[in-house]
């Protein structure tokens, strides 16, 4: 598929079907594009974390309540650790882009394989770190849950963005 | 293309042919990839800024110093503004994040293009900042040249990546 086809059909899914796991191959090849996700300095700091176990699973839903991520069969979740990444002579550090990147892949491989996905940020940030028994270097960025939708499901099929003169100019 | 292949063929490229200029048509391709980027509440906090004149690629290219990169003949930039992001009640501003998926998918949908990107983070902050003459609440967030490379350029074709059992954990 076209990639900019991908862009535009990638929609954020709130509608999964509990029963329906997502085959380990097909899990492994979404890891693979966050494995193979550039990184500042190429310094990788990151560990993604596919959550699947129904005792994990309660866990981690206690931290985003929603009742359609409840439904999702599978959590991933980025974690980073900001002492392994990238730091600019003004102190800046990678870690949220490179992440952020490492998710982005992530998000667009599901997608290509008909996987559905919703990035989550919006969760309770000390709750999760501690469901997840981070060691204290390591922080949590997102998580987004992974399934197929139940079956008469239909995405919107449109978008809401700015124009495109409104956001580029050329100098 | 199949997304996976997608994202292991593309590679930071430093070898710009500064003759061969992108058609008006496939840079908005690899704008709309950015337009259409998800964002924190769809907020959409950027502007992607093209490069293509000869006394802004001059301006420019003061703030990051580098023979190859003097060579391409675009440059695009995104910038963003951070009081337009997304908040969380804890205080995390999505700003960065926002940045860093628009501008993955501005180097994905170029690579699928076969245009040549390199993310360029080390640049000196304070002096882009002035070239683009922000608003003051606008903030630069990365580059990339944008660019076809010189004939006889062959990619290294091979990524050095950790192992999948060193980042992955199923739970």
């Amino acid at each position: 598929m076209d990639f900019l086809d991908l862009v535009a059909n990638r929609e954020s899914i709130r509608d999964y079907d509990s029963e329906k796991l997502i085959p380990e191959q097909i899990l492994f090849k979404i890891l693979e594009a966050g494995r193979l996700a550039p990184s500042a300095c190429n310094l990788q700091p990151w560990k993604f974390v596919v959550v699947s176990s129904r005792q994990k699973l309660e866990e981690v839903r206690t931290t985003y309540s929603r009742s359609w991520f409840a439904e999702a069969p599978h959590i991933l979740i980025v974690v980073g650790n900001s002492t392994q990444s990238w730091v600019r002579s003004d102190g800046y550090n990678s870690i949220e882009t490179d992440l952020a990147i490492a998710m982005d892949h992530i998000i667009l491989a599901a997608e290509s394989l008909s996987v559905g996905t919703c990035w989550v940020g919006n969760f309770d940030y000390a709750a999760l770190k501690k469901v997840l028994n981070l060691d204290k270097d390591e922080v949590v960025f997102a998580m987004t849950p992974l399934g197929y939708t139940k079956s008469g499901f239909r995405k919107k099929g449109q978008k809401s963005r700015k124009k495109m003169a409104e956001i580029v100019h050329f100098i």
